[in-house]
């Protein structure tokens, strides 16, 4: 089950970066929701390469057709496939590049685990596989705002050393994120960010960053204690995207080093007279389960592991050898990243929804 | 599915606070093993409270039964259901405190999500619950060693704002960490560790902490790209144990600040002539499988949400109320989390052991 | 898995015969309802042995605690562990019965798949495998049972050679089944069943035999195709019943020589006003859902395998032997597999409500 | 997850008749394995219409593309995805019947499940579902093959009230079932099977049947007891393809009637020295398990629900209507239903052998 991720919306991906495309299969979609291509393309539009000379210059247009499971634009409540083709699938010459695992790259583990490995050494480890889960994604974040109004936003929250402000998760927006290519909604941060993702690529090197992520608008009850807490669901979500080191929500790390009194969050009652919590340390939830409050995480990426600089390393013999890959490549993969956090984010919601909808209509009066 | 976990090597837990008892099933179990609950019970032992003043003082023995799976002290490869009986099944007198939402605790949400709650509050949210986590990863952990030679060590690397120096990975040992109550191998830290603890306990408040854990011997080719990742899986299982707030695995945040040419582990030859890496930042995993060298992590918890000082918050009906805890609660869960988060660490490790052997067998030459 | 059944309404069942006993994790339990031994009991003691001479004579109380999952007679959403105790744990002494593989009997299956076989050979095949089921199920019933006004009912509808006359699904009670105690309702063929019985049984012999089921008050809707259409998963229940070898819904077997203008079931209006069909040999399911009428089904059982009459046979080593099974056995298992079918066919009918009840939710209009 | 199936090898299926394509992915595959459309094609080609004038004449080729998965013709380990697209997507006028829910069609059932159906009905109900099955079956069946030596012939046995003399399942190959367009081995009942299906076309009715299916070459210790015991898998498998009614393994109903010293399959010692049974009432299985003898089954098949024959049934109103499908319709669907069944059994049986690898491997003395 390693390429499907969900209980009842459940996303089954496929493709790697040398085959005839990539794609996606979504199980459970609510009936009746209106959706066609348009619903769909803009999230991956965010995603592709090329979008600026911060990312890797490759061309690709990564047009998604939906190949089942809707008709005259509604879901019909089946299998709803997604399929985007790979523009460019000659054989490649990586010449001694296939002879050398790039290091922390998985070309390595990948023939440890298979005992084959894509030619291409990329294969199903490469950004390109992605591409289902964004499909998939927005999908689900579609379904998400029209019913119960949920909205996600993530962004870049830091680019190697240099950090955002803090960002008031209340109201950060899409359009604050995308006003700038580096997505960074802190404008005094966005021009040190961009020459330090500049300054790596001049250096043919890498450079790692953070992801915030706030989602708003989910209902309390959500997350299905014990093995499913929803933190746990995220956390399996995020450090399952290509290149992620760390994971933390609400407070994370810095938390540890407050006492009860401080870190708790006191109820109180909100404008609407519903209960809510004065401050949100919690991070949205509590127990595993949403309390109505804001959920939000941040997400640490590492540098990119392939590099034109020269590294020392050895072939797959074990003989040393220089490396230095061919090509240009993505410097910082943080910006592309952000509409594959939303995407994850909303599979985990989804799939939340639906298990807590099954729980509420259990409870209910008999009809 | 929420109280399973695991594929092919997979428990389902049941119990809370107030009813007869708390266990496990362990289903998938390598048949053959020997397996008593002497095997079991050290593990439960290290979990329980009650072990110095640092933790809640509660005694309970949790002395655990094996109620199937084994016959003459051996595995059957049918499942093992293991079982610790609860000593006080008296209902208790939870007064006012009924009526209020304890702060940063699951009260409020379990009743948003399920429309009822155990009067203790605790119910399946209570750290009791994970009894059976322990004694399924005692279980995992017997099988790893005996066949692969594997061993996972967890420790104390944090309490509140006070940090152990560093640890080896390569060395540490259980009895190391064991060599004091506070479970921090570093001899340096464990006496301002123990302070700030006690110091959280005299003010009737609590502490969050840091655990960081390393696992060793795990050969190449284990975790199963792309969704179970095994930083993937490690996160969904740690971020499941209560009061947690973040993971991160190698160089984890810290290493998001990073050059890719620093970042990168270059491969090297180790003195066995096999292929290693001269560093690991990787936290031994590329592309979410297992390169050879020691897994390592962190795990962020919070500070427990229940204390004694007095907390100005409101009731479930919105007024505001001062809510002062009764009783003795443990002001940091940290050095009892030792042995969850190794039990978690190896029911990861046994499931993904698994379903590489039989991809492994899947690719061997036909009998 | 292979121990656990369904997705939203699962369980996990353990236990053998020569363990400290077996038992059950029911999870996906609706919180709310009412629930104590008293409502699980009455299953588990249609099911047990030595009801009558027509079934094995051993006396087992078979009294069944709830552990966990309820407080104050009212079940909590968190999972609900049932345990019955076995009474007899002393090892027995097999004899030469160890060296011999029972013809059809799972002796050496068991022992091919885990290179080890409890001693008792019955181990997990043994028929006291199926409490978990029945305890599962009688809870799982009472919930249909409340919520929607759900029944199902089975009988013996075939021992050996005599066949029951039509028995009418849409009135058959359980009273009327047990009335006798071969459990069939049709009272002209009691007598001729129970002597088939006897005469099995004095021959040291045993006898196979037919249960029906009906299950009567399912709204239309549920089922999940298409691999899980409804007629799959209750194939997939009623096939892992031990000595089960064949399964029939609706029209079955004998609607394979039936012209479709014969078979098609015309729809009508019921008195309700509601849209019926004038016939039933779909068996109340099309196209893998059910459409308001009573879904019903047959099962075949094999004659047990335990015989005490002489078979030539080999020993583990293929030498030729003659064995006689010691002891009494039951000669003919369908009176005691009525609740087993019951259970069975509530656990397939409440986990596809559940997973039916989230998709109506998905559907309705935003709150 | 109602359109994926398996655990270790898993397909997932998408698609309809009137959308751009049917297909699958399969998730599990074994690395290394070749693999091209050519290994994929016949079996999709057995299962076509318009094979002959006893099927639906719509001619379709059926084409099939692997878009994920392979390189240079081995499988990568990685998800092999597959498609196969729809010829004709024009919108058609379903006129009357829009408003009509065909008789033992799933018209009435999908409206009531998802609130939206297909214009055309058939939807995902529609036999053209199963060639994901097929495509991903033939692939399990490769591996099979060369793995294990495994093979797989599935027959027409019964059409309508013709039946077949009996069929010696030690020996009968794929040829054999192909030597007449009916695909009965038993040259005596061709004929007259061939007659029926010719009387139901020319009365625009339809006729039902039985497949027959053998599995050779299993080896000792595969199917997962309890609840995925291998003919709990099968009849799972089985019953989920379209228009099945029953599901019988081994001696089946027929069993029923025996005593248990006819009935047991006592054990012998094969040429080769393995312990084998000398009758094999038990087809293959024994407590679940493959005991190393053919595995065999029968699956019973309605008459199609659509025919030309006019029909009084009512509207979705409730109104009284007549109804006369238009176009032309498979009369019996069980020659074209052969390589559906080898095709589910190939998927149960490479689940069922990862799995027990899993196993094999988890016993195997410490590397």
């Amino acid at each position: 089950m390693s390429s499907s991720f969900g209980t009842l919306f459940r996303i089954s991906t496929f493709g790697e970066s040398h085959c005839k495309g990539v794609g996606v299969i979504v199980d459970g979609v609510p009936p009746g929701l209106s959706l066609t291509e348009a619903d769909i393309q803009p999230q991956l539009t965010r995603r592709r390469p090329g979008q600026s000379d911060l990312a890797t210059p490759r061309d690709e247009a990564d047009a998604v057709t939906i190949l089942s499971g809707t008709e005259n634009g509604k879901t019909l409540g089946t299998p709803v496939a997604m399929f985007v083709a790979n523009k460019d699938q000659r054989p490649v010459d990586y010449g001694e590049m296939a002879d050398i695992p790039r290091p922390s790259h998985a070309d390595f583990t990948y023939l440890s685990k298979y005992g084959i490995k894509a030619s291409s050494g990329g294969g199903r480890s490469s950004a390109r596989e992605t591409i289902g889960r964004v499909a998939g994604g927005a999908l689900a974040e579609k379904w998400l705002r029209e019913k119960y109004g949920i909205e996600m936003v993530a962004w870049v929250s830091a680019v190697g050393e240099v950090e955002s402000s803090p960002i008031d998760i209340t109201t950060v927006t899409r359009t604050d994120v995308d006003a700038n290519l580096v997505r960074c909604p802190d404008p005094d941060s966005t021009e040190r960010m961009t020459n330090a993702i500049a300054a790596a690529r001049d250096d043919a090197d890498s450079i790692g960053g953070v992801v915030s992520c706030v989602c708003r608008g989910i209902p309390p009850g959500w997350g299905e204690p014990v093995f499913d807490k929803m933190e746990a669901l995220l956390g399996h979500a995020m450090l399952s995207i290509p290149a992620t080191k760390g994971f933390e929500i609400g407070s994370g790390f810095a938390g540890t080093a407050m006492r009860g009194s401080q870190h708790n969050d006191p109820f109180h009652i909100r404008p609407d007279g519903s209960l809510g919590t004065a401050t949100n340390n919690s991070g949205g939830l509590q127990g595993g389960i949403s309390n109505g409050e804001p959920i939000y995480f941040r997400l640490a990426f590492k540098p990119p592991a392939t590099i034109g600089r020269a590294q020392k390393t050895t072939n797959f013999a074990g003989s040393p050898v220089t490396l230095e890959a061919k090509g240009r490549h993505d410097p910082c993969v943080v910006p592309r990243a952000i509409p594959i956090v939303e995407a994850m984010a909303a599979l985990v919601l989804a799939d939340c929804a639906l298990r807590q909808e099954a729980r509420n209509a259990s409870i209910a009066p008999a009809k």
